[in-house]
């Protein structure tokens, strides 16, 4: 029951028995129609992927990385390609985004109290259904292992840097969406040299905790911070797409008037995709539904720029709330677009230089550090407040 | 309101107002839940596209290939990017698909009586919501043009042109979606040299009848038997897959087990899309169902050649019945997949030469004659009765 | 020493310290200078790579599809990167292009008497400056063993698969070539499924013989008819481009009036290469000399179709004799581009079926067989006598 | 004798009959002889491209650019495909580089005094052979129009513009050499949105002086930003190579020891390529050929960060200094590679937002700016000083 499925990204990805086994399992087919960009294809028409083929090729690169890391660092890693921690690891890639709502990241809030899509993932592995599966002859193989890897609390020298290939600064989630993304949506950015990449990452020990973790040659200083970059442009172009946001924000506020919330339970939760949403959403006919059905939607009546310092943030929110005060009647439904570009200043990924010196990336390159946070406002109304709403807010925002 | 769009195969797509405010239409949106290739993303994980980008594309392309023909011929078609004829052309380009059924191609025997996917097009078409859209200034610029070319009966010299562009033997809809279902299935054929292609079609006159045509000059044909030979292959490959096929097939079970149709009027027409077809099955639990939604689908006990001739066609089918009758318990599904490479025995495809003379191209191509007619019959079978089910037909072939 | 180059085909390419150092040699650099396609690229523009990056790429190759086979077939062929079968089918493939002359194909005549770039290879692999690279600790990676790849003439199982992966019917020489080329020339066509032709190639016993050979799954027959047919593709529209030819034509009629021969002897050979060409041709004024370097070459008078059959071929000829013995006074060159568009019929390429039954290629791909062999004669005048030769030879032609 | 060439870059290539006797002449065929990236081949092996390429797809680039201006403000630039203005753009862009040196930038420095590649190609504009192909009935298209665009110094409205799209922050050269040399190179950076730019270049009038010039809308500020990264990453990971910068070094010695200057003389400066050059060199047998042609290069003994302060600079210059003299019997090879990623301080590209307010480009982008000089010495040996130069040397910089 071995497989071999073809991918537009990296070709042929050959599973296992046990990888076939899981990918057959309903939690993971369910990702089949939980589309990877949410409502993004409303804009991008070419974005019609699922997460499905997204943990595919994460699984793939998985596997690719640890090759590398193995042949750079046989003593940690063991060269073999069924060696138990590359299965654990690929598996642990394959399966690492099951517990996504609907739509991905657009209705994260929505799940019950006290659970989020990790905690939920968590669950998943926990069922039966996917434990049996499992159930193998080789003992180090197991939902055990991976789960170690995703929560990435492992206590042996390599465990930490499994847990980094698939959640990390330089993790194979990103190196696979940004490609993915890229290539459906037909946009030139969100490309990197991933060859080169491959060709320069290393497993590098923390001089102070004698910790392994993945680090870059010196030689990949620049293949690593086009990665950044090209993440830097997915989230400000098509992540944060104007037109995206608002659709994202009537869902939210349909789903909750709708009173819709993802289930704790994870067998309840499978029952709940993309599709799922859509049918009831049919039947529905309030505003928000129609808005994104009948593209009825909300428009920009103002936004901030793409980068605000917190007092402007300040200023901004102060603003606001005085608006939404003064036009009580109006609806009006805020976007906050936030991210950091990437996370260098608390993890610490080393650069190694060609005498084996070791600094922190953000060190060495030159201009990784001026990437600041992207923190945009946008504000939307329905089409006949746009005027009046953006004319309130300007005269606030100069006072 | 006029649109840039990005695409994944043609990079930008601009639509003009009243293209844009097709686009937006009801026929048009449901496309985007209607996939381009039905069941296949089961197996290529990568063909999640809708049948929406596709006739976005098709549009770019009339657009291109009515600019290319426009220089060549600029007394038949005006060179102008505004002209009423190709704006027509564009529309019509993007409007072909409308009346497709759910799954595009997988259920298009269940329209109700007297109907198929062309004529519910044609109904489409008269919808008020479509064709008030029309009533602009340019009187040129309208649905009884694009019927027009969509249905192929105009009597201008100009008319059998513009028709040929969005369905003939070298039209924009298996232009589009060779490249496109390629790209999204990940596979290495399916591609062709567009480029060339585009540098060697030109209007050519009929000796006989002196009416206007798509031909080709001497120096396209091998561009020309290369997109012959993709369609070929991804036929062979993709849109007959043994696997997707017997989904296929399921499929059809379980919609007629279900009473399914899809209807004759446009308006009840529109609700189906497949979408619809998930939700209900969801809510089934059929075998045929199952099938499908559990990938507990039937397994192949027996596949002919994939080149039947007419003799063999007929020994498999006596063969077949004598089975079916046999074997009365067990459930069998058959798939015949059939499909010409090419029409050109019956259309007119000139090629020109150097010297002005012309040539149908079957007689210029040295080997496209030689590519026969796809026919293949697969037999599926529960897991169990796969070996007696193969015994029994091959038993029966033997004689 | 060992490296990693960059390949625009192939992405990251790594030397072992061996293959490093017979890129080093001057054999093997010499290559830099001698174009892959000779003077296409001054039809092309891009072509103007050089047979170096090619045998590159077919080393790259080599080692992909020894993994492959071994994997399919370990006790045949040891399944390691290490093992020495695979080190010597790799640097047959880098070595296995040493001899050709200047211009790789466009000049082969031109070889003292008694050679050709065949054996050309075996007296420079007999070089001390090649040889003494071999003489490391594994006594079965050497010079021996490549030439006897190279020569095909092994004993052992194993001999046979390895030397038809450099030379045969599915060998890495047309693999990469027809990659690269349709890269370089930016053209459309030369393209194949490599990952699916990789997926399903496979080491079959001849039922007969007993030797081994490659062969392919049943799952394969459309790629490889697809390679098949890129490399038709690529002889009929760039390799016997209408203006390549007659730039070829000129360039061998200013090597033999300039008295240029490739000599037999190994060392003095290794000096002639394109560059060598150019600086003796810049010296020279004759005619042939001013046909390539300023562009005044003959014109095309005649050509016959792409595939003449024997008595067509010979109807020619004496049409042809005729008008030269005419028209003594009048300068023509004629180019007789012929190939076979594959080499089915001598060799013996296997197809795998389901069951484990084998079938020769042609028996199996129903149109292969009649992509006939591609012959055609043009002929060539000054632009002045083009009219006169035309009518003659057409005049002559009727007869 | 109007053209149709094929482009790995922009497919299809079409010249008019003037754009196609100019690529005939002398000057331009030269350049087919003179590689785009000097000696990077031997580093990079698909690098094997010429200048002659790279100023086709520059044509090209500038006649799209003209159109996407010319939409958006025709009556600055007419809207017409044969428009003299749109001619001569194109003409100047295919012209712009025939002043080029051998190896193009590798050396520069040897033209006969006071004359650099921009003189030359004035001077061999003025050539009899190129001239005289003007003289066409359009007295609009000329040689005079083409040396204006190139000098940069017309005074109509648009003559700024023309000059831009040639020669500026955002000109055709670098729009096209970077998606070339990275598609030669097999490099995965390089890359940009060619298609999101042209969607959202547009001219705009600086508010001081009036002048026309081309700016960018809001909404591809982050797709400049992504041209400006990429050049960045060119010049730092291939024209700046560690090896192609030292065999640069040996070519220059070698060509001051053989007392080689490109002439002053256009007519004489015509014989002078990339040929040239190697046919000389090897009928040397100096150090410096045998670096060259052997790869018997001087090797890397110490190399500066990639961005040094002016302080920096100063300190390490007196170091080097120091070492000189200190170790007077040792050959020692210094680069310095020095690049501003941009030239935005002193051009004003500017941003126009969506209320059209307009801002320098710099002001906008967030970290454009902290993308300092580039500035890199690195000092090279022969093999066995390679130690103590080192030492030597990071002695006297930690003085």
């Amino acid at each position: 029951m071995s497989l071999a499925l073809r991918d537009p990204i990296h070709d042929y990805i050959h599973l296992d028995d046990l990888e076939a086994a899981v990918l057959q399992s309903r939690p993971m087919q369910r990702l089949r129609s939980v589309r990877q960009l949410g409502l993004a294809n409303l804009v991008f028409p070419g974005a019609e992927h699922s997460r499905f083929s997204h943990v595919l090729g994460a699984m793939e690169l998985a596997g690719k990385m640890y090759d590398v890391l193995a042949e750079r660092k046989p003593d940690l890693l063991e060269r073999d390609p069924r060696s138990p921690l590359r299965r654990n690891v690929r598996l642990a890639a394959l399966l690492h985004d099951i517990g996504h709502a609907p739509f991905s990241h657009s209705s994260e809030e929505l799940f019950e109290e006290g659970i989020d899509h990790e905690q939920m993932t968590e669950h998943l592995l926990a069922l039966p259904e996917l434990c049996d599966l499992f159930e193998t002859d080789d003992a180090e193989v197991g939902i055990e292992p991976v789960r170690k890897i995703l929560r990435g609390d492992g206590g042996d020298p390599s465990d930490r840097l499994l847990a980094q290939i698939v959640s990390g600064e330089l993790d194979v989630d990103k190196m696979d969406y940004l490609l993915r993304d890229s290539h459906y949506c037909g946009v030139g950015y969100g490309n990197y040299d991933l060859g080169r990449l491959l060709e320069t990452i290393v497993p590098l020990q923390e001089p102070e905790t004698g910790q392994w973790g993945l680090g870059i040659e010196e030689g990949g200083v620049h293949a690593y911070e086009a990665l950044v970059l090209a993440r830097y442009y997915m989230f400000t172009q098509v992540y944060f797409n104007v037109t995206g946001k608002v659709l994202e924000l009537h869902l939210n506020e349909w789903l909750k008037e709708s009173g819709v919330r993802w289930p704790r339970d994870p067998v309840r939760f499978l029952e709940y995709d993309d599709l799922w949403v859509w049918s009831q959403m049919r039947g529905s006919d309030t505003l928000h539904a129609r808005a994104i059905l009948q593209r009825q939607h909300y428009v920009l009546a103002f936004e901030t720029r793409e980068h605000l310092s917190s007092s402007e943030r300040n200023h901004f929110v102060t603003a606001l709330d005085s608006v939404r005060e003064r036009a009580r009647g109006i609806e009006i439904l805020v976007s906050n677009s936030a991210k950091d570009p990437h996370g260098l200043g608390a993890s610490a990924v080393l650069v190694r230089d060609a005498d084996g010196g070791l600094q922190p990336l953000q060190d060495v390159s030159e201009f990784i550090r001026y990437l600041t946070r992207i923190e945009r406002f946008r504000v939307y109304t329905p089409q006949e407040d746009r005027k009046s709403v953006r004319a309130m807010l300007k005269a606030e925002l100069e006072q």
